[in-house]
């Protein structure tokens, strides 16, 4: 039989468009290491008002959040944390007796990683793109008291406002700036993407920073990191930031915080 | 790792006030044993209109209902099947891509068992009780051709009422009456109750019978099914019941229809 299900097992899900098997993977195999009577199963819904209020109603312990529904959630909820509620874009929602509490683990790895990674605030810096993953990055940047830094995004509406909102600059290309941490936030070299063998921007600044950080986590090495790595900087790894946020999840969900190496093995079951 | 679980894998699920083990092992049991891509649980609610609109909008393909929500789910659910529309009692709803189909499959059981049997519908008969399972005794009898028969219960209101709507007696006691068929569809002889080691009638009631069904299944030789067989009766059981109407679930769920032995292998390791 397996690891055997009860009336008793907590139930955590997902709600994605299209749902992948990495979560649900990721978590049912830290459940199997820890010995937690959980089961996590993800899903899809055209009706996400009913999705979320059925995860209410059947007591599902908590929900992974991903596109389209990371903002259209937040009217369903019953409260945001700050780490959610700043950049209005959710992740993960936590299910306690019927009331639902919405965080942004991406933002909350985002946080740790730069401080555990003793990233200084003086850096001046750049984040490149405008997207949900470039909102976490900014709002963890700004609480984190770094003071000079621009948002570079071709989309000016978007951009403009990213950097506005935390009181830095916006500009539409990276140009001459050599900025000592260099954050790319878009899906420049993403595995299967359209640019996937391309720097998101000029060599010459990659060779100028000191701290490269590279959200994209698949591949862990991608163009940028390859060219961080072998120029001897401090790099910050996408894979690390994805590693970090399900960990957060996962402790949300159970009260249980993995080691980094579960965290680790679980991982690489997820892609496997 | 055991069986496991991934974003495809479809859930199925119940809703009671006080969920037991017995479905989520039975299902999963069959689960396993025919190699299905399915997970049972149990769940509870106190917002029976949001759990059902989770259902649908998650896509949990079935649900089983139990106390106190038989007859309160009617109202959210898109169509009735007859074995549960005339009864006004649901145990069992299907979820065909958002479409909600409810049935009760005790009235399916009962019905497949009296054929099963080959209970002649010229028995007079008696069925003892008005609750859930009375009246899908008396449906099913009535739609097997049984002409003439008694509704025995002391409760006036839901007795003469059942009786009255199929056309057949009601009498408080059974009293003198001696019914070819006797149907126990009370709570007497159910382990852990408070009448365990009592009959639901008179024992020259039973001795007068050809054909005894008892639908209390825990323990599957009650009192009055050990006096039936002594006497050398047809005897019908409740574990029947318990073990078909349970089958009949399983296939509406998954279109898979386990075998007798698989059946009863499975109500074996639920009760385990």
């Amino acid at each position: 039989m397996g690891r055997e299900i009860t009336k008793d097992t907590v139930l955590c899900m997902s709600l994605a468009a299209r749902p992948s098997n990495h979560g649900t993977r990721f978590h049912n195999f830290l459940y199997d290491e820890l010995g937690l009577d959980y089961v996590y199963k993800a899903f899809t819904t055209t009706d996400l008002a009913a999705a979320i209020g059925g995860i209410r109603a059947l007591g599902i312990r908590g929900c992974g959040v991903s596109m389209p529904f990371k903002e259209a959630c937040i009217e369903y909820v019953n409260a945001m944390d700050s780490s959610a509620a700043r950049i209005r874009s959710v992740n993960t929602i936590v299910n306690t007796d019927g009331h639902l509490r919405a965080y942004n683990t991406d933002y909350l790895a985002v946080a740790r990683l730069l401080a555990d990674h003793r990233v200084a605030p003086d850096h001046t810096f750049a984040v490149l793109g405008s997207g949900g993953m470039a909102k976490a990055v900014v709002a963890a940047l700004r609480d984190a008291g770094f003071e000079s830094g621009t948002v570079v995004a071709r989309n000016e509406r978007t951009g403009a406002a990213l950097a506005e909102q935390y009181g830095y600059a916006w500009r539409s290309e990276l140009g001459a700036d050599r900025p000592r941490l260099l954050v790319n936030a878009t899906p420049v070299g993403m595995a299967g993407g359209p640019a996937a063998d391309d720097l998101p921007v000029a060599p010459e600044a990659v060779d100028a920073a000191e701290t490269v950080f590279d959200v994209v986590a698949l591949p862990s090495l991608t163009p940028l990191v390859r060219r961080a790595q072998a120029g001897g900087k401090r790099v910050i790894l996408g894979s690390e930031v994805s590693a970090l946020q399900a960990a957060e999840q996962f402790a949300l969900y159970t009260g249980v915080r993995p080691t980094a190496d579960q965290v680790r093995r679980a991982s690489e079951y997820a892609r496997g």
